[in-house]
């Protein structure tokens, strides 16, 4: 099969003829019918510091696949030839990182380990809620715990946050927005956020249960910890500055949970699938093709990408 | 009646003749039968930065009052004159600080902000459970869920972290220490604990649940979340240094819970009073006398009493 592999930051992503997989005991093969781009592939061709988190190179690149059961392993018995599954991105066993990945004709994934798609989600949509729309299930829901009733602040209105803010809409809570980029607000407030402010301390007197901070800089974690309301939760997800000088009096004089969140599972993407095929939640997608995937990580590079970008191989490649 | 008023900062604690108290509606007077002794009084009486913690002054110092309801106001239904009950250190009512306290004949509360003390637990052992006692059970307990079976680190075996080993023995943990001064160690054992170190990273091979550090130094927490488990709890209630470097990298990609834990309530006292009646939780206790409590909060000045020190006005002051 023809796969996009990875061979180590600084060398370009290359396109090669390898065998294809086979199903170990426990695991399925699928056919990927589409398979997201995503910005921290581009990090792991550019930054030697990415090293860490991969095993062993080469390895087929890609962490965001969804496609066809067509391999079942010895004992695999929760799916059949031919179920429509999404692989959720997140450790241990993540595609593209620590197994070969989604930028290939076939991939590989523990049984237990995939979510069937439901029948009105098409593969392009339910690719790109792999990886950014799991990973903001599992922050605001799994972590933050944010349910019907609650009052919600999100700091950081990016990829991850839009998602984070409408997923918060969808459990019923009434959502805040800190974002400093006003012209970002318009956008906030289609997804349903009742108010967006430059910094969160302006949301003190709301009287916050829980915020999620998606940007991650020292500031934003302060900031939440003094505004959210004694008791309450700040789930933190962004990691923008991951050194900075902190200060324990908000933590302890108002008893607050500081919560780390990574990654997301299967009752994430779960989620997730369930809002998209219920048409709640609907990011923005662009397509491309297999044989353009390096283009297409040289524009998420450049910044010149709106929404997800999704490779579309539900034609072959 | 007579009572030791507290004046501000920087002036001395005086022994005055005041009205008795009267219950408002909802609230008791109880006949004062012990009352503990806190360094944190010391604290009000030296360093003016304490003052923030204080409502309108003068008032009557102490926060450790426990004895016999003589008064009940309108609408209090849940006790009865002669009960015998203890008022838990905490906000938002403590005594001592916004209300007058417990160096005093007399004290009031709020009927429902007290606890009943078991009829084998006398009124000096009661005393020593308010402030300590409930500050531990309330950061072992009830912030960080310790339940027989788990695995729990305690950083800090001083005066509160000594009470909070016992109350994690005694429901049922397997408990480890970290402790920098070795001379700690053979007590620690003797309350229980399985373990000592001097840094709690030496624990990482563990497996700790959870943690709780009543240290409080940067560097206790920054430990404790690099060597509890992933998806661990870390309870934060020592103030050692509250201002220090944060590296949120293993609360995000750890998935810990940071969890600030302060004072304590009417749960956590009852949970004490419980170990305390059945014999399991007996921390070591010095006594003096009501015209002694000026006097007694300088020998804890000078670092002079061993365990916690109660003043015993069972036969009057």
């Amino acid at each position: 099969m023809k796969a996009w592999m990875f061979n180590g930051a600084g060398k370009p992503l290359e396109l090669a003829e390898v065998p294809d997989p086979v199903a170990k005991p426990g695991e399925i093969v699928i056919d990927v019918k589409a398979s997201g781009l995503c910005h921290s592939d581009v990090s792991a061709l550019d930054d030697p510091n990415w090293s860490v988190n991969f095993g062993e190179l080469p390895v087929v690149l890609g962490h965001e696949p969804v496609g066809v059961v067509t391999q079942l392993g010895e004992g695999v018995t929760n799916l059949r030839l031919g179920d429509r599954v999404g692989i959720p991105s997140g450790p241990p066993n993540v595609n593209g990182y620590f197994r070969d990945g989604g930028y290939a004709e076939k991939t590989t994934a523990i049984a237990t380990e995939v979510v069937k798609i439901p029948a009105s989600l098409d593969f392009i949509r339910a690719a790109s809620g792999t990886d950014a729309g799991n990973v903001a299930h599992h922050a605001v829901v799994t972590r933050g715990q944010v349910a019907a009733g609650q009052k919600v602040g999100i700091i950081g209105i990016g990829g991850l946050g839009q998602i984070g803010a409408r997923i918060a809409v969808l459990k019923g809570a009434e959502v805040y927005a800190a974002e400093i980029k006003k012209d970002v607000w318009p956008m906030a407030e289609e997804l349903g956020v009742v108010r967006c402010v430059e910094d969160v301390r302006e949301l003190t007197d709301v009287g916050l249960d829980t915020i999620v901070d998606f940007a991650g800089f020292g500031t934003t974690t302060m900031g939440a910890m003094e505004s959210v309301r004694e008791y309450g939760r700040v789930v933190q997800v962004g990691m923008g500055r991951l050194v900075f000088e902190f200060n324990s009096n908000p933590l302890i004089v108002r008893q607050i949970e500081l919560i780390g969140s990574m990654g997301g599972g299967v009752e994430d993407l779960s989620g997730v699938y369930e809002m998209m095929a219920s048409g709640g939640l609907d990011p923005k997608i662009t397509t491309t093709t297999f044989a353009k995937i390096a283009e297409g990580l040289d524009l998420l590079r450049q910044g010149k990408v709106r929404g997800r970008m999704v490779v579309d191989m539900q034609n072959g490649i």
